[in-house]
């Protein structure tokens, strides 16, 4: 940027383009089947028409144009959507052109009915019907504009009846066919990133295979759950709707200092440990703890879980138990005190005895490429997700470079981060790679604050942030649902499930596990420390488990294409404090259904109460004209409804808190 | 932006550096004197304590390092300021480091005290001693850090006697002067382009040169005002304060279609026309209206305004009359109809006869040589500011084209964009070159309003875009003046003054002309169509005259350096919905002065009340701590006041509807 002269603004000004990430440093992201949204502030001098197009070319080839709908009078931001699909790195650019045609007809209407001008406009209209028919197509299209300009000509003719003319849908079809237009200005080609679906839309499931299929004996001893046990669980997942099977680390476990129940300082010898302190002279983090197999088990678990359609996400911690082979191969990975002795993690005055973290700075190259040794043996062992432990501890160059390394081999692998810190952090991570991330929805759970969160994830941020709904993790248990019993599990369940196109659970939260730790948001008799033994199915027989609940509510995601949509979500307005509404909304042209899919989710964030108001519906959001009646069918209860814009809703929290309608569309609404 | 994977995040991340124009394709601005907000996101993995630098450097290549002061906790976004002087092409950029002396003096201050790792601890402390002294400059500084390294490293005193040292002010000012730093990171450079105070800073005063001094005999035949005769008024504006003397178009006006008085679509023979309607016989762009004298007296009228401390801002109107030389000689410049005629200026059905705009588009390149070669023209007769008629009506990338052109040669010479129109046009407009812009100010006149449009213009646009709060203009006599009496004209005056470093008034404000055209918000008998006969001495004299209230406005401005910025603006809190309150404020390092400079302004916006009511003050956006007290001095009354937190105001708007408060500070602040 310097005083040169040469301008950087086009002769129609196109600005502010949508989506990019912010500074632009990388690609904005989607998945394929997201239908994503589009803008661009473009305006010129004076008060001639002008028409904007998006011109969106796929990674072969292919392009594509979208014209823009004209903005209200007054607004210069143009906005559409397009639905991308195949995977690879896209790019798009907004073509402005002064609509010479729409111009001329909209003075001539007025001059012309006025008596102001007449043979002159139709004279100028001649001459665009010329420039359009020397450029149309040879079709039956020109036909129209051959009569047209005959009747212009024809000054025995009536003036108002002429120019009207020129509004026949023959006419407008013709033109649009080839519109004379000038001045066509080109932004700049903006990238656009699309990965694979399941990098934005998919439902998780988090458990240790160590706890599943673990026995324990008369005598109190246990024996661990194992890969072979561990997969018996997997069929009821898939049953369940599930996409992704994520496990916490499965690597050898350090004894050094490990931590034993309710994370306490002394384990006792049957204690199995954290899988999170990773290390043992059985191996580091390419190794398999021998207690849940071989390789060869594992690669049957991963086998088995394909065949079900499940995929599996491993978790990529990158800290150390003091017992890892890297603290006597690799003391250079560590921080090496004066003393000789290597640096527990600690958070003075608190130590973590128990963990040695990594040190990027010493031999960042070495380090790095160890990772990415580990994270491409993983791959080549069927992980395809890693789920990424404190990412925020680490330097996040280190991140770019590992995931855009492996990406660029493995454009498929998918990395979620675990990072629950300060927006800079979270943001940038996204930005830099990380498909999705970890968010603060556990915490957000007045009807206002999810409101404010759905549309800074939906729509701010959606670009390049990626929220993947976790309802619990064993490092979480709200104090809402602590307190709130069976409503609280279905209501952030069905919140969940139905805002974020990705959501994930962690075992037990079926089960209703909702006793803390005093003074904890964890559970307590944490399942990090110890087995668990839970008998899902004895549960679901006893109707304890709210397992089929959230097997509906996968169920509906996968039979509503608008539900896998992240950017589609629309807050709609009900009067009471508590109950939150939003709906979600593909028209017919980008479903997968070929038809229109709507949803409106009615959720009484409060679990101890029943509550009754108005939904008051912008029904243009999902769809349909206000002012006209509908058809909904709640999908929990089977119930059907006729809707308007403003019904009266009543959500028993004791019973559903949360209503899910499927509006009907009339058969030949192609919205 | 391809998949290659070197990274483009730095190790200490850095992101959202401001000022920067959206999109970055123009270089921020600033005027020279101007305190700039620098702003950017700095964070680190983990909890290591970093610090960050803004380094700015001048035209002249002299960097200048400004510590940014540690955000508050959880807070990633790093804020100071640095004022600009010398004009010309800045840049600049953000250098973080990791801080080691701070992180290792935190943990030690937390693990000393509490008897964890004592001897570790003080031997990393010894380290970073030796790393500091190895690089201190040979300076005193480096005694104290000799003397700290020797108590670290006598286990016989009591640690945390010790510690205690590290805290001292001799060893924070050594460490200082010679950080133990790690992982020293840069952001890209950013430019900033600072152009001279008179873009940003001025009083502006405009009048027609034809009504000064213009005679209307006893038959009623009138004598034009010329150069020779305006000129007389000079004194008088620069007495009360003026900066800049901004005349209408000087040029020959056509009579084909002349509008006669009040916008009349029939002139007399004696109607001397609009200046807007440029071009006759006598010349066009380049030429001067024989009424006002020749070349020469224009010359002698520059050199008086100068003579006076003044500047010339001339109008350009690039429109022409039907008899402008270009018609016949650049037919090519216009558009020409089928039948050969050339189009008027039109909005349909309304014809605008004595206007021929310019087409732009058929012969772009001689046109716009054309207009260069005028610009050049009257800056080599003096002119060096040019208030730029309905920019909005031409290409965008001709202004940016022209004044990137002429500014490259004539670096000082400055633009004003006279765009009432959208804000991505108004926006626009400003981002490719203008210097300043008009604005919207004049249609804010509700407290709730102005304080939503201050904020936007000193703070979310202030980077490119500089407001002129013009309180009146030929073509704007709003309501609130129409209907508000002098209290009206004097608040608009006081809001427009003390809010925007660049304010300005059409003649015959002074003198509360306040009678519009039925239906319009313009003067009737409006000055574009007709000569203006007042005696401004006169109406001073009876008292009837607001201009020595205008001068001391002025006059205020001049002796108070934190009115010359915008960016400091801090709206304060009146709990009245009609009292809008705002400080300014300079440190005693950013001041002219060398003294802080502290202004609050109060104003009542309802003209037709007296209102009272607290005003609860933010002490600290003035550089004083809440909770204390301070004297204030009233600057239009003299009137002095204790004041604090919470005060009690009163505003009578039937006599001084502002309150100008200067602060008083205590003899040794430096805030």
């Amino acid at each position: 940027m310097t005083t040169d002269s040469a301008p950087r603004i086009g002769r129609i000004p196109i600005r502010h383009l949508a989506p990019q990430q912010p500074e632009g440093l990388w690609p904005a992201k989607a998945y394929a089947g997201e239908v994503v949204p589009f803008s661009a502030t473009v305006f010129r001098e004076g008060h001639d028409v002008i028409g904007v197009d998006l011109e969106l070319t796929s990674p072969d080839g292919t392009t594509t144009v979208v014209p823009f709908p004209a903005p209200g009078k007054g607004i210069d931001v143009w906005e559409t959507t397009a639905r991308v699909t195949e995977t690879g790195l896209w790019s798009w650019r907004v073509r402005a052109y002064s609509d010479d045609w729409a111009t001329w007809l909209r003075a001539a209407d007025i001059k012309i009915n006025a008596g102001i001008d007449v043979d002159l406009m139709f004279g100028l209209g001649i001459d665009l019907i010329d420039r359009a028919r020397a450029g149309t197509r040879k079709s039956a299209r020109t036909a129209s504009l051959a009569v047209l300009a005959a009747a212009f000509a024809d000054t025995s003719g009536d003036p108002a009846g002429r120019i009207a003319l020129a509004h026949s849908a023959a006419v407008t079809d013709a033109i649009a066919a080839n519109r004379p237009e000038s001045l066509v200005t080109y932004s700049a080609n903006i990238p656009l990133r699309v990965e694979r679906e399941r990098a934005g839309y998919g439902a998780w499931y988090e458990f240790f295979p160590r706890s599943e299929g673990a026995v324990r004996a008369a005598n109190g001893t246990v024996t661990s759950g194992t890969f072979a046990t561990a997969k018996g669980r997997l069929a009821a997942l898939a049953k369940d709707g599930f996409d992704v099977v994520y496990l916490p680390p499965i690597h050898p476990i350090g004894t050094t200092n490990r931590k034993g129940p309710n994370n306490t300082l002394t384990a006792s010898a049957t204690d199995p440990g954290s899988p999170w302190a990773i290390g043992s002279a059985a191996g580091g983090h390419d190794a398999i703890h021998p207690d849940l197999g071989t390789e060869k088990d594992f690669a049957d678990f991963v086998a088995t879980a394909r065949s079900l359609g499940l995929e599996v996400a491993l978790d990529l911690a990158l800290q150390c138990s003091p017992d890892h082979p890297w603290v006597t191969e690799h003391p250079e990975w560590f921080t090496t005190l004066p003393d000789g002795t290597i640096a527990y993690a600690e958070n003075p005055p608190k130590k973590y005895q128990d963990i040695y973290p990594l040190n990027f700075d010493n031999d960042y190259e070495g380090l790095r490429a160890e990772v990415l040794r580990i994270v491409e043996l993983w791959i080549s062992r069927g992980v395809s997700i890693f789920r990424v432990d404190n990412p925020h501890t680490k330097p996040v160059h280190f991140w770019e470079w590992l995931i855009g390394t492996v990406n660029a081999k493995h454009p498929d692998v998918v990395f979620l981060a675990e990072a629950f810190t300060r927006p800079a952090m979270m943001h940038t991570l996204a930005a830099v790679g990380f498909q999705q991330s970890y968010t603060y929805f556990t915490w957000r759970n007045q009807k206002w604050e999810i409101a404010e969160y759905l549309t800074e994830v939906s729509r701010d941020t959606a670009a390049f942030f990626r929220p993947n709904f976790f309802v619990n993790t064993p490092d979480i248990l709200t104090e809402y649902l602590q307190f709130g019993g069976v409503p609280a599990y279905k209501i952030r369940a069905a919140l969940a499930a139905m805002s974020a196109p990705t959501w994930g659970m962690y075992a037990g939260f079926e089960l209703i596990e909702n006793i803390a730790r005093p003074g904890s948001e964890e559970n307590i008799d944490n399942e990090k420390y110890e087995y668990k033994f839970r008998d899902f199915d004895a549960a679901r027989k006893s109707g304890r488990s709210i397992a089929p609940y959230i097997a509906r509510l996968n169920e509906i995601r996968r039979g509503h294409p608008a539900l896998r949509q992240l950017r589609n979500l629309r807050l709609q307005h009900v009067d009471d404090d508590a109950i939150l509404a939003f709906s979600k909304f593909l028209p017919a042209h980008q479903s997968d259904t070929k038809r229109p899919d709507g949803v409106i989710v009615v959720v009484n964030t409060d679990p101890h109460a029943v509550r009754e108001s108005m939904i008051r519906l912008n029904m243009e959001l999902f769809g349909l004209p206000n002012g006209t009646t509908f058809e909904v069918t709640e999908l929990i209860t089977g119930t059907t409804h006729t809707w308007g814009n403003d019904n009266f809703i009543r959500v028993d929290s004791f019973t559903e808190p949360a209503h899910i309608y499927a509006v009907t569309y009339p058969p030949r609404t192609t919205a």
